[in-house]
């Protein structure tokens, strides 16, 4: 992991882009030395311990594009929970090259969907598997870079993006213990079977009229996770419509788990 | 209104039980003179204001038997954020007389559920529309006696108990500006009807494995709902296994909208 910038933003957190390997990131780190602005009691007890850190998976978009919303959930993490975040580049997005089988899929895809035919699961395994074979070894190895930052290695809380990574992550990486995830119905059949050995808390946002993913699909990914705590919170609007004050209940959540 | 008993409590809010005709209530207020514990800039912000009331619907088992959960909400809303809280006894509740219509329809209820056979509409209006004609007028004038109170007179939340007369206040009284509702399918036609025209900020909890309610009647109730604002918080578990954090977390919901 190699530091490529750091700057001071106005509200004390600390940003710095990286590199791990060939793949771009950044890391936002509360104030040093500062109790966060929050005197919520759960952000005071981290001010002497290692800082919880938050994995924050951006969607396939690219994270120049998804810069300012990622860096605004990090920061007020930062600054009002006394959280550390961390972001990387998805395989095949932003500048990292792509990759050539993703982009088939997602011809197939549009196909498809424009010939109005089922989106079949070969078809979402094909465009959501590779991403998740390649990006859950590197959010692993980050994870391992990033608890090894003088600082960090508190507990570990992960939301995002592809709901698919979230899940995969969160069946085989026992680092994380806590994960907002997007429900999303873009799901492999493969995927919603590993949701049933899901076992940590969870909080799941769901757009009630989300264009994108089929609601009664997404109810049924919620259900099949193995975890005793899981929360779904449903808001009304579409797939980019979720409301403001579920940033906060999100920090809340990671709040109660991550100590 | 008259009041009948008053104790100030060792979180200094202040208990007044009360009769309303032949209507027994109960009424918290936070501590006179003094900011809430809590720091949010919602709750100081009400410090030099009427304080925010929330009413709070007992479900039909007798005051007496629901205190200690009643007591439990409306004293952390008190003592953390500065609302007032009120309830009073259901029609056919605990001290009150029993209403003959309304035992004939648990008795029908019960055999219906006995012999397995389906619990049509007619058994459900039945069991609930007496309770709903009878309660909501009750609620408005209570409403109407607690906002002529001293230090009362800000903005009115309503949580609670039976959904159906939560949909039916929300319709009619116009002074109710958010509701905290506890889905159920329990809910005649005619009130499902109703809840289209419901408009104001809702917060809706659902317990995924309610046993004494049908989970796609639920979310049908909360697709339902014409309000733009609504969020359904769906939590494990059964019916009284609503986890501790949704106190918290209807607080935080009624503080955005009760200002």
């Amino acid at each position: 992991m190699r530091f490529t910038s750091e700057q001071s933003l106005d509200d004390g957190v600390v940003e710095r882009e990286f590199t791990l390997g060939d793949i771009p990131g950044i890391l936002w780190t509360p104030a040093p030395e500062s109790v966060p602005a929050s005197a919520s009691a759960s952000a005071s007890a981290f001010a002497s311990e290692p800082a919880p850190l938050i994995l924050i998976s951006p969607p396939p978009l690219g994270l120049r594009k998804v810069y300012p919303r990622l860096a605004g959930r990090a920061r007020y993490y930062a600054a009002r929970y006394g959280f550390a975040a961390a972001t990387i580049e998805l395989p095949g997005s932003g500048d990292r090259p792509r990759l050539a089988e993703l982009d088939q899929a997602r011809a197939d895809l549009r196909r498809v969907m424009e010939a109005g035919e089922p989106v079949g699961d070969e078809i979402v395994a094909a465009l959501v598997l590779p991403l998740v074979e390649r990006a859950v070894p590197e959010w692993r190895t980050a994870l391992d870079a990033l608890l090894a930052l003088p600082g960090l290695g508190g507990p570990v809380g992960y939301e995002g993006g592809v709901i698919s990574i979230g899940v995969r992550l969160a069946t085989v990486e026992p680092r994380i213990a806590a994960a907002c995830l997007f429900a999303g119905s873009l799901v492999p059949r493969v995927i919603s079977e590993e949701a049933r050995q899901v076992g940590i808390p969870l909080q799941v946002l769901l757009q009630w009229d989300d264009e994108g993913n089929d609601r009664q699909a997404s109810l049924n990914l919620y259900d099949a996770f193995g975890s005793k705590e899981k929360t779904l919170h449903a808001n009304m609007g579409g797939h980019t419509g979720v409301p403001q004050y579920e940033l906060d209940a999100g920090a809340r959540f990671f709040a109660r788990h991550l100590k």
